[in-house]
């Protein structure tokens, strides 16, 4: 399974792990000092706490084994990566005259089915629910890039440019995750390649979500500070 | 166990199970498309593309054996059919001007925990948990049949005949789920008559949910299509 | 396990288990009943209906095994101890100018992600989740006596000090919750000290909930009651 076949052969990843908690942690708890300083909406600051402090906790499942070991990368996805697109979109909103929950719901709803789909791919060792989940996921940058543009470019330059340079980071983050799923050689990931071994796949699922945590909740900030 | 019971004896269910995933993907993405044809908002659109896409996805459990295929039905209804009542009361307060979010709360409150129920019968092996879900049902056609349908009648004529249809027919099929499940010859539905052997349970979880998912995503839009 | 060491030599807690159960079903039922006699917003109504239901099905883990059975603390204080927070919430948003929803989201946040670094800590076998989680509690203690207190003086003499009393009431037993797991003498909860067996942890988790549940239910609406 997953875990087994990322500690085995000397755990390489293992010291990448405990920095990507340790940053997580401490990112968290600059992220409910800073919104103050920045002069930035408390709430932005809330959603980027939960975003790194359940993510590092979920990445612990690696340094001690537990029930939730062998999907401890879905159970940290179910629950960060919507919030990674409510700040966005919140962002999208934020100035603007339109709010369309509607379209919020579908975007988060839609991440946090394509997270499940991989987690049921591993679990039936089927590829067929990966399918389902690009497709949804193609879905969500639909979302951002036009619906959600579009609102964002209802407010003020500043606040679409922030919004734009956000979406197309979290964009094409967002799409490197499946493929590192897909081109892993662990084998309980029913991808087809074999690119990466279980230690690169750990590193780059370390490496990749501490650019859409720790440093996505800073940019967040930072740009919505810079635009007002 | 469930999946062991369903799948012995040839898997008679399977081309249904197929059936239901696939007109669900269908569903699914026509429920996406017709709110702007039938000039529906388009919230009714998104709640029943997630409730079907949710839907099919938990019976691909069903044709690859998984940890959540003993548990699958469970898995379905915890997120579909709250979706399913939200789709319905939030048609009872479209047009309407009262808009009690506590009453809705309960409803979907009320409908997750009596699917969890279900749950907690079948993995103690007891059926007391199923009798307090079956009052929790009680409680859910209780708020359908008068306040919910009260707020329809603040509405147009139009508008309140279409609640009541939808409400009457969700109302007859949600009771029809723990009578199957009461009556199945599964051992591990821990009910008391041996009505319905294993496949034919299946295939019963398979025509209700067609009628209350994919039949019912169209006839909630249509009927409000034509009420307006 | 946690539901060995329970039931092991008699399972001396079981009565208790069994009353929790009972009063926790016919308290629900009178909390539907309550607010239209005492003249209190039927949401608390609906809120303290399912704390004191989902728990008491929780707690049926303890009378049958299942799956759930050595997480079912876990299970239960993720859906309850959230909604007894929001119930304390609203208290202080009643009657109030001010609603701050961001804060409430953190409030709900927190205590969910604090429960769930109790159920890491016991699957993983480390200690460390937990002390995530001390931090966390001590967050949602800072929310409660600070920020939502402010809130709830800008209300009413008698509101304002309904809250005080409530806050305070729930501050204490919320604290007293991990002190027990701490405590606890049961081997799967890596806590340090061994000043509980097994069956006194099980009673402590029996009482402690009773009057943060069943109690609490009855005296946030008598105090909002004899506030109005």
């Amino acid at each position: 399974m997953v875990y087994e076949a990322i500690t085995a052969g000397g755990f390489g990843s293992q010291p990448f792990i405990l920095g990507y908690i340790i940053t997580a942690m401490i990112s968290g708890l600059l992220f409910l000092y800073l919104p103050r300083k920045l002069d930035v909406p408390q709430k932005f600051g809330i959603i980027h706490f939960f975003i790194v402090v359940w993510s590092g906790l979920m990445y612990t499942n690696f340094l001690n084994q537990s029930f939730l070991s062998d999907y401890a990368w879905y159970m940290d996805w179910m629950v960060s990566t919507p919030l990674i697109l409510l700040a966005l979109g919140l962002t999208a909103f934020h100035g603007a005259d339109t709010k369309r929950y509607d379209l919020l719901g579908a975007l988060l709803g839609a991440e946090f089915t394509l997270v499940v789909t991989g987690l049921l791919a591993q679990a039936q060792g089927s590829i067929t629910p990966y399918y389902v989940g690009v497709l949804l996921l193609l879905g969500v940058v639909y979302l951002l890039a036009k619906p959600f543009r579009e609102i964002a470019e209802e407010s003020s330059d500043g606040l679409a440019r922030a919004y734009k340079l956000l979406a197309g980071y979290i964009g094409i983050f967002f799409l490197s995750y499946p493929t590192v799923w897909y081109i892993s050689g662990i084998d309980a990931l029913p991808g087809g390649l074999n690119v990466l071994d279980p230690t690169q796949t750990s590193i780059a699922l370390v490496v990749l979500p501490f650019f859409c945590k720790q440093v996505y909740g800073f940019l967040d900030m930072y740009l919505i500070h810079k635009a007002e």
